[in-house]
C-alpha cells in the first residue's frame, strides 16, 4: 500500500498520537476508483466530502491542495482505489471538538476488486443498522456495524459462508443497503432505491443511478426485494453488480440491469460493459 | 501527552497507516484514575476492555504484558488520567476484519481534571443517541454521537452555554446518560440509572455504585429525572459528581450524596470525600 499523510496542507510522516479517528472514529471517508491516472468521479467525491465535512463541523484542507494531492496520487496509475480518509485531527483527550482543529488526513492506493464473473450471491445479515438521522448518509468513520455484518459470513460452516455481500436491515426491518454498496431494486420496470435519511451511506455510484435510471427513495422490506424482477448492488469502486441470488431466491440476468451497466460504462470509463459482462 | 504505543506485545514508533481505528473506530477504550502510582480500579477497567474485546472480537494482547504496560506507565505518577485505546490492527482496505490481526493499541497519560468547586450545571442535549443494542454497554471508539453532542454548547450564545455536561436521550426519548459520564437519581430514598442495553455506556464506577448504593436500573424519561430528590453523575476519572441545576430545575446539596461519595472514597484513594466536597 502507497500512503501519504497530512495535517492541514502540510505532509507528516506519523499519525500523531491522541489522532481523533482512533479514539471515535472522528472523520469522514471516500473511496474512489483510478482508472487510466485519474479519478473520473472526483467531482462527486469531493462534493460529498464537503457535505460529510460540513454536516460533521470537520475541517476541510484547502480544496486545491487537496485536488492536487489526488490528482497525484492517481498519476500514472493504470487502475486502482485510492481511499481518503479525513479525520479532525489531535487534540486534548475529551469529546469536545478544538474549534480550531487542523484537519488530519490521508491517501492511500490500493489494488483493484476482481470482478466477479457471475451475478453475486447475497445473504441477509443479522447486524442490523441502528437509526440516526444526525449521521444517516455519511461515509463516516463509525462503522463498527459494517464491521460486525462482514464478520458474520467470515466464519467457516456459517449458512451462505460463500456469500459475496450481505444485505443489511435497519432496527425496524427495512432494508437499507448491502455492507459495502447500496441496493437498487427494479419492479414493473421502475428501479427503486431505499432511502437513507435514517441509516447508510448516499453512495457516490448511487447518486449517479438514481438520475440515470430515474429511480425513486423508498422504504423497502424484505418482501420487496424478494419479489423484485431484477436486483444490482453499486458502489464507486465496482460500479453496478447484478445480483444472482439471494437466500433461496435467484434471478437470471435481466436486461434491464444490462442496460444500467451500459449507461454507467459511458459515464465512468473503468466500468466497461460488454455484452457477457 | 506521554504515549506509548504498541502491536501485540511489541513496541512501536508510529501508528501504522490502514489503522482500523482511524478507518472504522475499530476499537475500545478506557479512560482510568491515576493515584499515588497506581490504577486502583485496574481489575475493573481490565474485565470491561477483555468483555468489549471478546463482543466486537477483537484481539488482545497478552494480558500480563499489558498489565505490565499500564502498570509502568502510572508508575511514579501521582496522579492523572491513562487512556487506553485498543485496536483491531491493521489490514487489507474493507470491512472484513483479519482473522488473525494484531492488536494495535496506546497508553497515553493526561492531566487530572479539575474537580468542580460547586455541584454541576446540566443541560438537555439535542444530540440523540442511536438504538444498537449489538454496541450498547460498550466503551467503543465509535463516538460521533458524543462529539455532536459535546459541540452542541462550545458554540458562545449556545442556550446553556456555560453547562458542564449535557444529558442524552435516546432516539426514543429516554434518558441514557451524560456526555462522558452516566447518571443516577434518587427517589424516594432508592437510586436508579438508566439502563445500557440499547446504548449508552456501562460505566466502571457505574458498575461499583449499582452495587454499592444497591442501585436498580430502569427506563428513565426527563420527567423523571425533573422530579428526582438528588442527581448525580459519575465516571471512573472524575468519581461521584453532585448535579446542581438542570436547565431550570435546581437541586441543593443532598445527605444521599455526600453519603455515596463517602462511600466511594473509601473504595477509591483519589476521591477523597470532605464535608465540604
Amino acid at each position: 500500500m502507497t500512503a501519504r499523510l497530512f495535517e492541514g496542507e502540510r505532509t507528516i510522516d506519523t499519525i500523531p498520537v491522541g489522532h481523533r479517528g482512533i479514539a471515535y472514529g472522528d472523520g469522514v471517508f471516500e473511496s474512489m476508483r483510478v482508472h487510466d491516472g485519474r479519478v473520473p468521479w472526483w467531482p462527486r467525491h469531493a462534493r460529498r466530502l464537503a457535505d460529510g465535512a460540513a454536516r460533521l463541523h470537520l475541517p476541510l484542507p484547502d480544496h486545491e491542495f487537496l485536488e492536487a494531492q489526488v490528482a497525484a496520487m492517481a498519476s500514472g496509475r493504470e487502475a486502482g482505489v485510492l481511499k481518503l480518509v479525513l479525520s479532525r485531527g489531535g487534540g486534548a483527550r475529551g469529546y469536545a471538538p478544538e474549534p480550531d482543529a487542523v484537519p488530519c488526513w490521508q491517501l492511500s492506493i490500493h489494488p483493484s476488486p476482481q470482478a466477479p464473473a457471475t451475478g453475486l450471491q447475497l445473504r441477509w445479515c443479522a447486524t442490523r443498522l441502528a437509526i440516526q438521522p444526525l449521521l444517516a448518509g455519511l461515509k463516516h468513520c463509525n462503522r463498527l456495524e459494517q464491521v460486525m455484518a462482514r464478520e458474520e459470513w467470515r466464519q467457516p460452516g456459517t449458512l451462505h459462508a460463500d456469500a459475496d455481500e450481505g444485505l443489511m436491515r435497519d432496527t425496524e426491518g427495512h432494508v437499507v443497503c448491502a455492507v459495502s454498496a447500496n441496493l437498487f431494486v427494479l419492479r414493473d420496470g421502475r428501479w427503486s432505491t431505499p432511502r437513507v435519511d435514517r441509516c447508510g451511506v448516499a453512495g457516490v455510484c448511487r447518486e449517479w443511478a438514481l438520475e440515470a435510471l430515474e429511480a425513486t427513495q423508498a422504504r423497502l422490506t424484505p418482501g420487496d426485494v424478494e419479489v423484485a424482477d431484477a436486483v444490482f448492488l453499486c458502489n464507486a469502486v465496482r460500479g453496478i453488480l447484478p445480483v444472482a441470488r439471494l437466500g433461496a431466491r435467484t434471478w437470471d440476468a435481466h436486461r434491464a440491469v444490462a442496460d444500467a451497466r451500459r449507461r454507467l460504462a459511458a459515464a465512468h470509463p473503468a466500468f466497461p460493459w460488454t455484452a457477457r459482462s
